[in-house]
């Protein structure tokens, strides 16, 4: 299971914008990949960050600095120095527990971003930093899962769209697009589990669907978690009137913004609508609470005053005419018959049969 | 049953502004139709798209190009390049589930709304798209259920109303109206079928109940999904003081405002009714289970001391003086109806009876 | 039973502005009644509208126009056409439904209201329009349950209070002023219900209390739905500067709107304790089942050992001693004296008894 | 029990600011007590207002009349006429149900608050209103119980404090700051009130202790409506800079504004606190309900079987082996013993025992 | 147990600003710590307040004062009175049950924290008090539990990081830094214990699982409301742009805002997953109590039938035909088993078995 918090235990009291790594530490050696591309050529590099101080390219040119990895505090360092970053900035960088948030700074924007990714069980986050200057960007991913750039990667190579002819802002919003539609893809994944669970619950609600439902509240609510201030740092992003994003993209932009918001409004959704299942859950097991409770009232109601009627023949009285008569057996019998019937009348009357 | 997100999973990874129709694709060949009308005259055409390019007609008179079925990427985007719309817009125009927003550009105003319409079994729901210039309007629609447009497209014919005198702000204006008047109708189904569950309410509350009021309170939860953004849509474009909309206009939509608070208000009126009929429908679950247990109480409390007294003389010790007695028999009914006689007694205090 | 919607369904695609009456017809013929007053005196006419166009009345008199009915569109056409009123005003004071608002025009400005009156069953709800101009004032009633008004119309009769000494605006302040306190009667009224049935909760609460709850519940949601949007109407009123509403008048309608404010407060605290009463009703109910439970586990408990005993001396083995004993029935009676005891000891220890 | 809603009916329709008094009626003879000070001296005098005007007193110095007993119209009047205060400003001191608020006019404040004194059984609420001129000031009670203000008289007399040396601003908040003392009183009692209960609920809890949560709950919701204003009423003195109040006193006021937050804070802390005691109340009746059946469970379970065997051999057949057998009883004694075991140790693995 | 409040009775009616300590007084005796610092060199030292004032330090270096134990009124007067500081901060001081605030005062801020530490059982909570001015900054500490500050006591001696080099606002933010940290620390503990209650949940809920849920959701509560209104506070800090706060901490005291807003989003998130607990909780006590029915439903339906069967043999008629055949009594034992088969059945379609 999932730890509910994250230790920071081995921080308090350290010195602000101390370089700590705070999350878990399963990522392998930390990748650097440069890109630098203008209107006619792209170019792709992997330095050895610890060698050489990476300086903004040319003008007109843009320059892409991905870091996978996150856990080596030197490299954070070397390139916050390269590019003249706040430590606090690069502190939380290297806290991968922090809110996604943007912050205009002097000389560049910094922007921190969850990115969710839908895998067998559940659903894999991983914080993603955007450090925007003028003319270059820097990314940082924990890269735990997968690599979920590539698709811009590509875009980059094969001068698909208009990436190529746009400035590192467009760059930038390109890469958040993608972390925007990879919400889609874990809400659907969330809205197919909710879609079976319901079958389930018509059919056969147990103990199992509840836990499940509680899963996917859960689920849900992490997730809202990730997405709900994001749509903070888009909104401050386009009105903050930056000079480091383009008027152009700006329109890009309040697109993303839409699709947060409709992020956000499935997520509502599907919340109101496991709500709604739980509801339907305790109602189904308060009805089937009572049907047991009506069968074992009609076996008690039928079985009593026959037992009784049984048991007042057993008496050995001795002077009981009853007994002594021939037709007192079959008379006795007959009773028990119409006890029964009426028995079974009053529960159709009251609908219980 | 709705499916509870539609897929989008193709376009992750797209370059933004890509022209992919996301929706369920039902929709037949998509139907042109442009109509020029004046204070004299009215034209209406079927041009082929994909020949002609509809350029702005003289001013003085009014385009509305009306295109049903937006399944059709090179459509919209001939139809885009003729009226210099923006590739976002139409990205938006093709993505059936864009939320209900106003947007305005250079040259035109960007409106997306959700139309309503009652079906026998519950409520279509189609997107209608308005892009609003100087003298032009285009709208989009998805072409699913019936022709909404129809009453604007007579009066238009017969000049009724002050629609032939106004501009193309006020024909947007009364497509809008009708959609918020389809609200109404949808509501009223609504409304009669919280009525009829009422009255089964009251008279035999059943599992059934149940599961209607739960798909009523999830048609109210989609319709209001559908209806809360356009407060904020209609309202943005009578603040916005935008050049394409008249002052005369402003009027009317700030009617159509008020309409589409008062629907608003309605779903939550429903909605709260449901609540209260949910909460009575488990209270009377809770008393017929009361009413069971009553009913078995009553009848192990009579019968149980009754079978002990004729266990009591079913013994078969040797020495019991009493059934030797020749009023013993007589003697232990008697007994026994007095028992029952207090048990009864004993109930009706407890106003059990 | 009050229906949920008011049918608008015959409205859904006319033009707008179109005059349509909404809502039940159930009033008689328009009653109009003109008022004049100044300082000296006060004159009173029921002109026939249809032949005589009412023209605004000199320099310093008021001139109060009262329409009763609302039915009749031709009436309101012709009042509209003299005063120069909107045609959407016009719609709206002729539609019943239309939510409380208050809207600025050029040359008056326009307030809807809700009345409501305490009726034998219930609570009676009317829609009450007023137009303020310069030097007149036009009021609007549906005319279906007594005329609240004539306590203004006493007070201009016979000069008391300021009433004669003031504008327009102050008549206008006067009749929102008794809508306002009939509020606290509707409110009184339903108080009186929830003492009453506070009672009746406590000593036999009952399926029928519960219902009262809802009825009241529900009820409440109606006032709650007429007055709230009141509030927003006086603030905007007193907010807005207007020069229709004089500095002296601003000052009344302030402690209107700080009546309204207690109206609403008064609203809520009554739904707070209809709230706590559910959950008294729900849990006495709760509590009942438990004693009902009680009774039967005590019966079974003490009874079905019992039965057990004398069963087993009623089984029918050629050898068993205690049979024979002469003490044998004695001491069975004893042992089952002391198993009853034992258990009502058990009870009282548990609370039980 | 306390009335839900003070009457008002007898002023509907009275024209406004007429003076009628809303409330009960309880108080004796109204008493009138001036205090005039300076730096130097103190001067208290009874005077009968129905004889002698009131002026303000000559500069430096501060007059304080404090009113007792609101009953009586004619004094209240005459003393508006003094001090030139508007008939609506007297409406509301003698509206005893009048909302917390600050007004401001003129030449004076206007201030309408409600204090609290906690009884033996419950919270009594009296209405304050105070005006404060340049120079004076002008209390009202409605003199029910006891007198709160005899600490500030004191302080006025011995020269303590700051008080003489400050002006009627200075006095006002002082009284101000006694009566959101005296919530802290009330609160303190509801709060002792709340521990008693929890360990009740924790030893017994019964039916008397969810009556007293739902007492307190009620409490706390009077005591919120009263609070609730004070934080508008206070807040607005502070932004509003007037005239009539020094810089210097402004500390002091938002000091107030603090306690009264905090007062605010502890009123919701306690009613969260009380829901959660509602919920372990209603789950301790449910698992109290679970203890009665799982004993009846185990008792029917154990006998049934045992006096079914016991019938069994109670059966008359000629032909029963068993029942020739020598050790056929005491066999069936076994059996019953190892049927008992067999129960007890099936409860034990399920933790029913 | 915790007391809910703090008795403040004592207090009401004093003049405002009186200084009286309001909280336990379990601290020892007043400890005072001046440390004096700049660039070059660190100075410490504990004088007696009561003999020597403490006069603010030349220019370039900071002093920090720092006083633990609070409930020595002289002492705080005393300091008070050489830094200037205003009666009514100096009570807010002195009463450990002081909301959360900053307000800026002429030539100082004054800010008030609550301290949360983890202990064995719960959270202990101590009130800090700062009062920053130019170039000096006394802090409060009731000094109850440990010494938070002496991580940054550390730094100071060391010279590590950059807190020498800057000013006193530099270190009244490592202070509050410090504050937030612990709140962490607190917030796992509870975590911890959620997740131990969460796997009890699972195997075996009891009563004491739900007095545990309610314990942990006190405790979140008592932290939510010590944390909540700091976020105000940061904030405001941030805001004011007082001359105090240089432009390079106001980078610091963001980033602290941002934890902050961690922290109070791990609360809630803490929050939600307790009711989700306690939502499971209630719903496996209402399947117990369904398995516990069921038992006794199938045992009486399974045994009523045949303890009928053998008490109908056991009837002392003269003609009873089947009491005299041989087969008689294997064929009642073969009518049982085949009953019993029948049942076992029946509750394996109704899914009990």
């Amino acid at each position: 299971m999932r730890k509910l918090l994250k230790r920071r235990s081995h921080k308090a009291g350290l010195s602000p914008g101390s370089l700590v790594h705070i999350g878990e530490l399963r990522q392998a050696a930390p990748r650097v990949e440069v890109i630098t591309y203008d209107r006619e050529k792209v170019d792709i590099s992997h330095p050895d960050l610890e060698k050489e101080c990476l300086l903004p390219s040319p003008e007109g040119t843009v320059t892409w600095v991905n870091l996978e990895g996150i856990g080596r505090m030197e490299l954070l360092k070397r390139l916050g120095d390269c590019y003249g970053i706040h430590p606090l900035v690069l502190e939380d960088i290297a806290n991968s527990e922090q809110r996604p948030k943007a912050e205009e700074y002097d000389t560049y924007l910094f922007v921190v971003l969850k990115m969710l990714t839908p895998l067998a069980a559940g659903v894999s986050s991983e914080q993603v930093s955007l450090v925007l200057g003028s003319g270059w960007l820097l990314t940082f991913q924990e890269g735990l899962d997968g690599d979920p750039f590539s698709p811009v990667r590509e875009r980059l190579k094969n001068a698909q769209g208009r990436i190529r002819s746009q400035g590192a802002d467009f760059l930038a919003y390109s890469l958040m697009d993608i972390i925007v539609d990879n919400y889609f893809l874990v809400l659907e994944q969330v809205a197919d589990s909710i879609e079976v669970m319901e079958e389930d619950l018509m059919r056969s609600p147990s103990q199992r669907t509840l836990a499940e439902i509680y899963r996917l509240k859960r689920e849900l609510l992490f997730i809202h978690k990730a997405i709900w201030p994001l749509r903070e740092v888009i909104n401050s992003m386009i009105r903050r009137e930056s000079q480091l994003v383009n008027e152009s993209t700006l329109i890009y932009l309040r697109d993303l913004y839409d699709h947060t918001i409709q992020v956000i409004e499935t997520v509502e959704t599907l919340r109101d609508m496991l709500s709604g299942m739980l509801d339907i859950y305790l109602s189904s097991v308060s009805n089937r609470m009572n049907a047991v409770i009506k069968v074992l009232t009609i076996i008690a109601t039928i079985f009593m005053p026959l037992t009784f009627i049984v048991g007042l023949y057993g008496m050995n009285f001795k002077y009981m005419p009853e007994l002594e008569w021939k037709w007192g057996y079959p008379a006795v019998l007959l009773l028990m018959v119409a006890v029964t019937l009426g028995m079974l009348i009053f529960f159709r009357r009251k609908k219980w049969l």
